[in-house]
């Protein structure tokens, strides 16, 4: 797309094919969408993104999102706090607290050990995990990384640094997702979830 | 997606949603990724789509996008104003004028004649282009609607509207696209080109 007749739009088409994925072609259909719909509505979502910027913070304790301040999982008085999960990304706290299954807390690391991609420890909030540790009474650690080689290094990483605490370390369980077959489950998967088998239960609830 | 760590990033997730084609996983990515980027990048995007919605203008003439009064084809003076290429929407006219073949002027329709969709003359704007050709010296008409039936009947009626003109009436050239296989062209398309064959030359420049 080489001419446009509005320069207002060429900027916008721009400024929308910079987001991941979106190209000259799908940024133009935004607009012109956005053309046919209320003047508010173009507004709202103007606003929208601006604000979400200018106004996300991160919680000084577990890096996760917040409004200002403590995130909505450390500022929740009901939760356990002596049970704390680590996980890489913001998204991997939105997938846990979706399940509605944990209830303690969470440490946002940012990513994960890569020398490939050269992400060391001290590029990862990991000094402040460690000040954590210090002033919190920790009874378990929980290890939700990615199970890649990048995942399993960074948790032995983290398991060294803090094997001194008394606290018990897991990791959560691998094995065949629900609903999948066995024959065209990977070898590994499936080899460790036979090694790794738990005693047998009656469903209960959902 | 239920829980979102934020109620901006949650407005943010719903307003981009709403976009054609998005969904909230792919806005929640939208967003992610304009967090990582320099606070700058969202205001500009922001303020674009603001920017664009409340400044764009249509040109009172032929209804093509402006930045206010008449648009970029009709204010500019090299452009021959006795031949008028109609055409359904503003993103016809930027195709056509993308392949820099064209010197004349446009009349957008806004749409394409369609009791299905019910879709009337008087939803289009036909008004305003009758009124032009009372006042201008149109000498050709160049239909380029779709080639579907709501196009040709479209086409149609303007010819019977337009016909007391002692204009000529033209229609772009349907056939087999540049670089397709006749065998996998449909009989229709493959029957006309072979109908409206025109004398052989030999292919000059591009």
């Amino acid at each position: 797309m080489a001419a446009y007749p509005s320069q207002l739009l060429e900027k916008a088409v721009d400024e929308l094919s910079r987001l991941p994925g979106i190209g000259k072609k799908t940024a133009l259909r935004f607009c012109l969408y956005l053309l046919r719909q209320p003047e508010a509505e173009a507004e709202a979502l103007g606003d929208a993104i601006k604000k979400m910027r200018q106004g996300i913070a991160y919680c000084p304790d577990c890096h996760n999102m917040s409004d200002g301040g403590l995130c909505q999982v450390c500022s929740d008085h009901t939760r356990d706090k002596s049970t704390l999960c680590i996980v890489e990304s913001i998204r991997d706290v939105m997938a846990i607290e979706n399940t509605t299954q944990y209830r303690g807390i969470y440490h946002v690391l940012g990513g994960v050990i890569s020398p490939m991609e050269g992400i060391s420890p001290s590029d990862l909030n990991i000094m402040t995990l460690l000040e954590r540790v210090q002033t919190n009474a920790i009874k378990e650690f929980i290890m939700a990384l990615p199970a890649t080689l990048e995942g399993d290094t960074t948790s032995y990483y983290l398991y060294k640094k803090l094997g001194e605490t008394p606290a018990s370390f897991t990791t959560i369980a691998r094995g065949i997702a629900i609903g999948d077959e066995l024959e065209y489950t990977d070898e590994i998967t499936l080899g460790r979830s036979i090694l790794n088998r738990v005693p047998y239960q009656t469903v209960k609830g959902k």
